[in-house]
């Protein structure tokens, strides 16, 4: 395209995280980049929405990149929505959300503020990808991640995205060397398998912790858990028509009006 | 079966919604019942989950019926956590999740808590079903819903469900005369064009209400949108695999690794 490309980056771990810090570096290096994100962490949000309490929206200076930056106290969803609406003057070329502290890979991609993002700006019609690193640490090293979200990046650019799909990306925490390559996978059918801790406040009264231990019982060699496991890159296509199209024959043999 | 079955109930309107005591006293009909609900509204949560706090969950009495009810400080995927992992002795033979105040057709099923919970059970092998009545009021007559619901819900307890699939219900707001059946649909291309309602505070500072207009771009016949404006309630298949499988061809395409 002649003119540099509208990018709007976006996440979940809060506007100051490395992890968007460092795609926001990326994205300067392709386009015209406007940021939108939470002013604090929004993990595990899902696809939450502000719909019953007021959302404020600051202009901020973060670091010294070309970049425009806005902090929203809404959810990553709110901070497509408003993007969209409220601050660019145009549909932006693409969005990308991440990159997340913490895997996305798999039935993760459910709970995922990260990946929420990206299915809104997808629902907006807008190209869009989520990155997460395989590493819940704030200080997560990301420097390995740089060529291969710039690489995933400039081929949604140049080849546009199938109608009505996003990308949810996942990056092995690994060296640079280590990794040996992209690869394009399904979603593993894997779950988490919580534990709750119970414990008793000082006034006797009881609460919990959720923990839990993530279980992949799919042994494909096309998931994005193989990939992962294996040193890959995963690149997932997502949608967002949930339907089971495949059920709805079997659910038309059913004696629902007899 | 020969035993009753056992059925968790949950929803994201709150424990004492009318919505879902409806729901229990229907299921109260069916099975033994254990509900697990959030403490306050928790609509438009989509599939949030919480690991950041602490959950509380206390026994509570609402009404005379024969059911065991649990109040739970978190969100509804939170509330089909609990109950399976820390208060049902077994897995449960069914899962419902509302009745919602207002609609989870089309593309609301991304932003709803009620088929987050739903979609939770699914999760963990649960046949589940997520209902909601096209009324968003507090005070929303629910009665013409109940042969419906029930009808449902037995028919998946009779039947089960295709594997990894649970079911979008939503139900017009019409008399039961009005009604003209029930019928398996996909989930329509719609989405929100959203407005923000920009004001400004006392203190001279900006904020937005987040408002918005549905606009169903589908004029599919097969659509739960198409089923409701003719007065049939839409019942949907919904899956958690959120892979395009139909797109992993083409991103294979992509010079990725070159």
């Amino acid at each position: 395209m002649a003119k540099r490309p509208l990018i709007l980056v976006t996440n979940d771990d809060g506007i100051t995280a490395p992890g968007i810090r460092t795609l926001i570096s990326i994205m300067n290096t392709i386009g015209d980049v406007v940021v939108v994100a939470p002013d604090s962490p929004q993990s595990a949000m899902g696809h939450a929405i502000t719909i019953n309490a007021i959302l404020h929206v600051e202009k901020v200076t973060i670091d010294d990149g070309p970049q425009t930056e806005y902090s929203c106290s809404g959810t990553p969803a709110d901070c497509v929505k408003l993007g969209v609406r409220e601050i660019l003057d145009r549909k932006p070329d693409l969005c990308v959300s991440g990159i997340n502290h913490g895997s996305n890979s798999s039935v993760n991609v459910i709970y995922s503020g990260t990946m929420s993002a990206a299915l809104e700006a997808g629902i907006e019609s807008i190209p869009a990808i989520g990155f997460s690193l395989l590493d819940y640490n704030w200080n997560a090293n990301f420097e390995h991640c740089k060529s291969f979200v710039k690489t995933i990046a400039e081929n949604v650019i140049k080849n546009g995205l199938p109608k009505d799909v996003v990308l949810n990306v996942n990056i092995p925490n690994i060296t640079k060397n280590e990794i040996k390559g992209i690869k394009v996978c399904r979603q593993a059918r894997a779950n988490w398998e919580e534990k709750f801790d119970k414990r008793t406040n000082p006034m006797g009264r009881d609460y919990f912790w959720l923990t839990g231990e993530f279980v992949n019982m799919d042994k494909g060699e096309d998931t994005d858990e193989y990939a992962l496991a294996n040193h890959y890159i995963s690149v997932v296509p997502v949608q967002f028509d949930l339907t089971a199209h495949h059920a709805i024959q079997q659910l038309n043999t059913w004696e629902f009006n007899s």
